[in-house]
């Protein structure tokens, strides 16, 4: 399956698209969608959704995963990364995904085995993964490990689902 | 001009369309987009992105004005409204709309003429000025609000420019 990763920002929106099935990962394009502050907020978000539709359009992943953010920063902030999510999350809707949302605390059990991994180990396990050309780009690394998440609990869950049949 | 007018939120996002031009005013459409606490999130903000996106293409406003929100809530509760926004935005900017922000104070300064009027008086003026059939849905009534801001603005900056010509 292909699935299409977000990590949702009102700066930087990483997106990743990985070819999965199982253990055998491919990265098919990874990469972030730079937001200049110097734009107003509906420009940067109508670019957040512009550009993640055309990612939709050239790569046709299956479905979406989108990391469900942990918010302890102030109210303003969270705000602010709400939108950028929203528009993420409706280019997903519109462009026909399944979206699905998982934890921090997911994610990294998924892509390090450890729940209390920190960044660099998840980037460390997303280059092992996936082995992408370049992975300077932080917000593709963290749309990548969403991605994966994604994948192996589909995979969990064919699993079971086939283990459950009589 | 026929302005689309939004009052995002999480469980009932409010839309209201409205022609002006001056002092004139028409409703063309108004209501809510009901979104039921029992939908997934991502279902919810598709929801909001669909049915914004077809009242545009049935109404054809020009442009877009939403409440800017002010943010005195936890930093989860303006996460989730931010998403509903960001779906909204992203809706008005695929449909070719110019978004416009106005802060709660513009609002109440543009409809009643006093920046601390209450809701009541809000909705009151909406009525005296609009009149439309039902204006039950507080949801609407706060989107027309909005909507009768931005073309009080527009007015107000086009008589500028008129009177700015030597």
């Amino acid at each position: 399956m292909r699935v299409l990763g977000i990590d949702p920002g009102s700066r930087h929106t990483g997106y990743g698209v990985v070819d999965g099935d199982g253990d055998r990962l491919l990265t098919v394009a990874c990469g972030s969608v730079p937001l200049p502050a110097s734009l107003p907020l509906p420009a940067r978000l109508g670019r957040i959704f512009t550009e993640i539709s055309r990612l939709i359009q050239e790569t046709h992943p299956e479905e979406m995963a989108v990391e469900d953010v942990f918010v302890s920063r102030n109210a303003r902030s969270a705000l602010i990364l709400g939108q950028a999510r929203g528009a993420a999350i409706a280019a997903g809707i519109h462009g026909g995904l399944r979206v699905f949302e998982y934890s921090a605390l997911e994610i990294k059990q998924a892509v390090v085995g450890y729940g209390k991994a920190d960044k660099n180990q998840v980037i460390h396990m997303v280059r092992f993964l996936l082995g992408p050309p370049d992975l300077s780009d932080l917000h593709a690394a963290d749309a990548l490990a969403v991605a994966v998440c994604h994948i192996h609990a589909r995979t969990f869950s064919r699993r079971f689902r086939v283990a459950d049949r009589p």
